[in-house]
């Protein structure tokens, strides 16, 4: 079977390898698609390797069917559709014995930290397997991590009807986070500086505007009547997002905290004072925020073929990488199975 | 009557001017006992010359007794003890109509935004007039007014019982919250840089250290088996301290900002997202607060004697601004009635 691999100091490579036969408690998945996102682009750039065991194939998200159940598997037949959620907990830190297992304070990502759905025959543990229901098609169903995120960002916003929401950054989670809460009753409002993302997003009905251009707290404030968004999504990833976001939300309003920022940002604190805002972290998901992706994929409340701006073969992962890192595209899936398709 | 006027640039001066009866719906109040706080530091210091119009008589944290009652008032009868809670807010803006009174987006502070509790014969709206319980000394009772920031803060943080918490600056709001934590169950470590003050908050029995000397985090984690502090409130205002904040945290754990942070700090949103903290800010505080604090005064919970580090006549208040911008005592009153007391 094909594989790829991260080779280490910026390297991918198209492996040829033997496959193994699923282990007790494991599942072999027949992978048929597999998203790439941020964290894939920065493991290719080699930003990191001081975390990843190279070769390493990534990727995580996914979608596939059963191809082998092994040994001690319960509830499963080849050819079953299915995803995986990508995360290994210990179960025993104080994260998880608190409840917070998807945060453990020593997860294993797989795809980053163990191997990963950029290969054709891909051994799992079943724990992590999430069944699809029929008729969701499989390029759809690679969507579920990242609509996962954006579920799983909107429960903890603890976002209302009605809300008036503000999207910093209108990437694929950008986007997806527009899409939940529009669903979830909001009034939102994305702020995004590429112009190509700012037409997908205004195609999908949803509102827009460049904050390099326009003044977004003016158009905040218009749109609230002076009061200030309820929530705020920080998905960009940039200081100057990072910096605004508590000039926008209201009195006791929310921001929540969904980009990684590679380096300490300035908050201005005295406004998180003055106000009683509220700043949470959201990070990764819970099975629960997997299951609710799957269902609002399936209901076509994500607009899933809209999204996905191209689907590579295997091979062509380099250049699918290439693309998304000059910001050509939205979501792009790997066809994993392509012409080795059952 | 005598009365403390700041009087621009950084001048105190003292005035004798005649006192006026209570208009309807106010009472005029005899007071007793004025502290002073961080804020009114400031005020005499010019920090807040762009806000308050001179001569302006300052002073919020006030105990004292009823001397006449206005037209369209009940309730209330000459010689009646009292506190005042210096909150007005319009009533009418997004965050009153919401439930968050407090911190009214027009909010008057009174003592900064109008005339405060620094003069003998004091008319206030009989609205934000909190009564004493017989028993309770004048001169605890000066100090409800900061116990409720206290207690404000406690609440905020949703903190439960046997919760680790760290309270980084041991000034009197420090010390309060640390007093008030303990009082919920906490087990409480404070971070002082002062000698005398890790003395003071020694002598309360409550864990104390010096971040310049001790090293903070590893003591955390002893405290905490590895797993970092429930509720972390930052209290000092210190850039240093914003910094830390986030790393002495648990995962899902919950940081306080009580402090005012003059300039944007730099924070590790990092782990914000990876450990899905929570960053909340918190002022002043409801009327339920300002009862609760009364409370805890009146049962003794707060170790209002240990905390009073001198009473000082009126004349003297520029003297105790001194002292206090220069480090020395934790907590001063001034005797506002002083040698006119009834």
């Amino acid at each position: 079977m094909k594989a790829i691999a991260y080779e280490g100091t910026g390297r991918l490579r198209t492996m040829s390898v033997d496959a193994t036969p699923p282990g007790p408690g494991e599942l072999q998945i027949a992978v048929a698609y597999c998203g790439l996102c941020g964290t894939d682009l920065h493991i290719a750039h080699g930003d990191m390797d001081a975390r990843v065991r190279t070769p390493l194939v990534f990727g995580h998200e996914s979608s596939g069917t059963v191809a082998a159940v092994g040994s001690e598997v319960e509830g499963w037949a080849p050819g079953d559709p299915l995803t995986v959620m990508p995360l290994l907990w210990d179960g025993t830190c104080a994260a998880c014995l608190a409840g917070h297992q998807h945060i453990c304070q020593n997860l294993t990502f797989v795809g980053i930290d163990a191997p990963g759905a950029l290969q054709q025959l891909w051994n799992v543990p079943a724990t992590i397997a999430v069944p699809l229901p029929a008729g969701l098609d499989l390029r759809t169903a690679a969507l579920v991590e990242p609509v996962a995120v954006a579920v799983h960002d909107v429960r903890r916003s603890e976002l209302q009807i009605g809300d008036r929401v503000v999207v910093l950054g209108g990437g694929p989670i950008g986007v997806l986070i527009a899409c939940v809460a529009r669903h979830a009753g909001a009034d939102v409002l994305v702020a995004e500086i590429d112009e190509s993302r700012r037409e997908l997003i205004a195609a999908l009905g949803i509102d827009v505007l460049d904050p390099a251009a326009a003044d977004l707290g003016a158009e905040v404030e218009r749109r609230t009547n002076g009061t200030g968004a309820d929530v705020v999504f920080e998905v960009s990833g940039a200081a100057a997002a990072a910096r605004s976001a508590t000039s926008l939300a209201k009195v006791r309003g929310t921001i929540v905290v969904v980009a990684i920022h590679a380096a300490a940002r300035e908050i201005d604190l005295q406004r998180v004072f003055w106000r009683e805002l509220r700043l949470l972290g959201a990070r990764v998901y819970q099975r629960s925020d997997f299951e609710r992706a799957i269902q609002l994929l399936h209901q076509g409340v994500i607009p899933g073929a809209e999204l996905i701006s191209g689907v590579v073969a295997l091979e062509e992962t380099a250049t699918a990488v290439k693309d998304l890192s000059a910001g050509r595209g939205m979501k792009i899936l790997v066809d994993v199975a392509g012409g080795d398709r059952a």
